[in-house]
């Protein structure tokens, strides 16, 4: 059995790993397009502010460990056509074809940062934060800037800009819809907004990019209301799928390319599997596609893909419910399952509740407030949504509410169920019953 | 429709406050023995060492709060009879007795600190931390004691030794079991023995209390080893339910004396209702009833209580799972479900893994390893307990463990859990996930 991964970093890496060691007479070659192999792509912002020091503790593994556990790597390959019938791809290694047959092919290429082609976008200065070459090279220029603008007020501009402020940057985000976290219901959203606005980001809300100027660097910024002196522009305006070399070959994908996969991994073409920030997993609660290009699914999917591949048909990936956390400044900001925003846009009727409680007992030094909003389903009260920011407890709780968003759990259940409670860490009464309670 | 009360803290004063605002024409009268009503007793370790300053801050209501939302309540009331054929109470106020009759009652006495009647337990110098009156007695004599023995090594004993050392005292503990913590499994307990030994206390584990030793003041303890020179002794070797004056009237107890309720919070004789530190609950995993005097438990049973007397008859109590968290130092100390001890007392066969992992990305500063154990059932490989130990990202996790339990979830369901991930908080497999992936 002779199995082609196209792609090794989390999705790519994790299902070879996972397979090697179940079948460890099967062949696996893995294609990957750059130089670096399973890094923890999630720690790059804080690299940048040098919280991460090194480089090279990004890397989980080595080509060389890799290779030590008998799976063959190929680096700076990159793949450019799959033929789905013959069951061979195509690619080229310093500019040489190269070609190659499978029995089963894993597609893992990822996703890449999306370059807006405005006015003079090939202006020096201008960077994406994609892979870990990105990382290395922007760290070393930002020696040399003051003046940061950000592109973009997703999770990874709102992580960019904490850690531009780490670096003491002079730090502008531009972002064109009315609120950062696009993902987020707005009054959550503004909470995310306001702290970087304390810690000194200057934030343009409603403010298109149209180009830049300069002569060989960039120098200004130019949106739709003004033209804002920089240094050093970060793009982190969303990604794209790797998978344009694959289109007109009869995939199932999204319109922004990502691959449609069922929950065994497959998709649509026979014996070829995907899994990573190139697809679109099942949502848990929508049945939708949905394309959520994190870490988490990536390494899930992967060993999904090696239960199946190894012949345990049983294995399935869960599918994503939505669920996020990203810290800004000394808030945790977090969300899981369906936002107003998301039922108001697939016309679920969901209804929400807000509550604001403290993390742990009040009479306990240290108490802090957070805010809750859970949305649910007006007719049967199961919780649809949470969302959760606040300075102490919150990494806590979302992943409670991710447990029971999961499986579909009514009010009363969190309302009732027995969670370990002691003063220094909860109140009587915890924040999510006490949301809970509110639903009726 | 009149309401009788007996016990005014968490259970009592949760039930009524929530009934009068389902029913605000019922009538409702609570008797308490004691002066204090409704306080956060949790708290009262803390309280000793001044972290927590005033006790007034763990008084939640006050009894002209409860009067003026329309309860009555009458403190210094001892109840001493049930007279349940003639649905009446009887007993003494400052040594004057009353009668009253009632269309439905409520047990909330409570517990009370079990006192070993061994040789001199009379001395002075010797406390229980069971009423705020207790922690306001205890907390002057402490101001001029500096050796201090505790008896028992539960949570209470646990909690007080920690404070102890942080006011500077010399702390004995004395334990008459091998571990400390006994509803922990001993590695378990033992990391918790560890880091109050580290932080100073002198453990005797192993060792039984004889007796006291003194002239009007105790000077010293006896064991079966040896004499303990102190100035003060703290007994915390657990608490007995207040339900001596219901004895022979045909209630349903365990051999402690605990009332057992069913799920809508009733006991055995009409309309006679219990709840809070003097029942036992039933046991969601095991259906046995069982004694956990929690606030927690108290104040949702309470609530049973008032939601089934208010006519909503599909109120119910959702049962206890054994779910626990307490601060020992810098250590996080939890557990929830069912422990290898406990498969072993009801004979369930269960199994275990234990685990380490770290709280967050390890290349992410500030990692902590946590130890992790999770019994599961071998047939069904459904998760039956967590035990969690670290110091940082424990009370995170132990709660979505109670929420994964509670509902009786296989370990693949964790496994694939779409749990929120962001480097300064979770690995991209978190802990729980890498316990889950090793019961197979």
């Amino acid at each position: 059995m002779k199995i082609v991964v196209i792609g090794g970093v989390a999705a790519g890496m994790s299902m070879a790993s996972k397979l090697k060691r179940l079948k460890p007479e099967y062949e696996i070659e893995v294609y990957e397009k750059g130089h670096d192999l399973s890094y923890g792509a999630c720690g790059m912002p804080y690299y940048l502010s040098d919280i991460i020091k090194d480089e090279k503790t990004l890397v989980a593994r080595t080509q060389e460990e890799f290779q030590a556990s008998g799976i063959n790597v190929f680096t700076g390959h990159e793949v450019t056509h799959v033929n789905a019938f013959d069951k061979s791809i195509e690619g080229l290694h310093q500019e040489k074809p190269f070609k190659k047959t499978y029995d089963q092919l894993v597609i893992a290429t990822g996703a890449s940062a999306i370059h807006i082609p405005v006015d003079n976008h090939h202006l020096k200065g201008i960077y994406p934060l994609n892979s870990l070459q990105d990382a290395i090279h922007l760290k070393e220029a930002l020696k040399s800037a003051q003046t940061i603008a950000i592109i973009g007020a997703g999770f990874i501009g709102m992580e960019v800009a904490e850690n531009m402020i780490h670096l003491g940057k002079t730090v502008h985000v531009i972002e064109r819809l009315d609120q950062v976290l696009p993902t987020y219901d707005a009054p959550f959203a503004k909470l995310a907004e306001d702290a970087l606005k304390e810690a000194g980001v200057i934030m343009h809300l409603n403010e298109t990019l149209k180009g830049y100027e300069g002569l060989e660097n960039v120098k200004h910024v130019i949106t739709d209301r003004q033209a804002i002196e920089v240094d050093l522009v970060i793009e982190a305006v969303g990604v794209r799928p790797n998978t344009q070399f694959l289109k007109d070959q009869g995939f199932d994908m999204l319109p922004n390319g990502a691959l449609v996969v069922n929950d065994k991994g497959e998709t649509n073409l026979k014996d070829i599997y995907a899994a990573g920030d190139c697809v679109a997993y099942p949502h848990l609660l929508t049945q939708e596609p949905t394309f959520v290009p994190l870490g988490t699914h990536a390494n899930k999917m992967g060993r999904i893909i090696a239960e199946q591949l190894s012949g345990n048909k049983d294995a399935y990936f869960h599918g994503v419910i939505g669920s996020s956390i990203l810290k800004v400044m000394d808030l945790t900001v977090s969300k899981t399952g369906l936002t107003m925003k998301a039922s108001e846009r697939l016309n679920l009727g969901l209804k929400y509740v807000d509550v604001k409680a403290k993390n742990q007992a009040g009479y306990y030094p240290g108490a802090e407030l957070m805010d809750i909003r859970f949305t649910y389903d007006p007719k049967t009260l199961v919780i649809k949504g949470a969302q959760i920011i606040g300075k102490k407890g919150v990494s806590d709780r979302i992943n409670i509410m991710a447990s029971i968003i999961s499986q579909g759990l009514t009010q009363d259940i969190l309302e009732n169920m027995d969670l370990a409670y002691s003063p220094p860490f909860q109140p009587v009464w915890d924040p999510l019953q006490i949301a809970a309670q509110q639903i009726k």
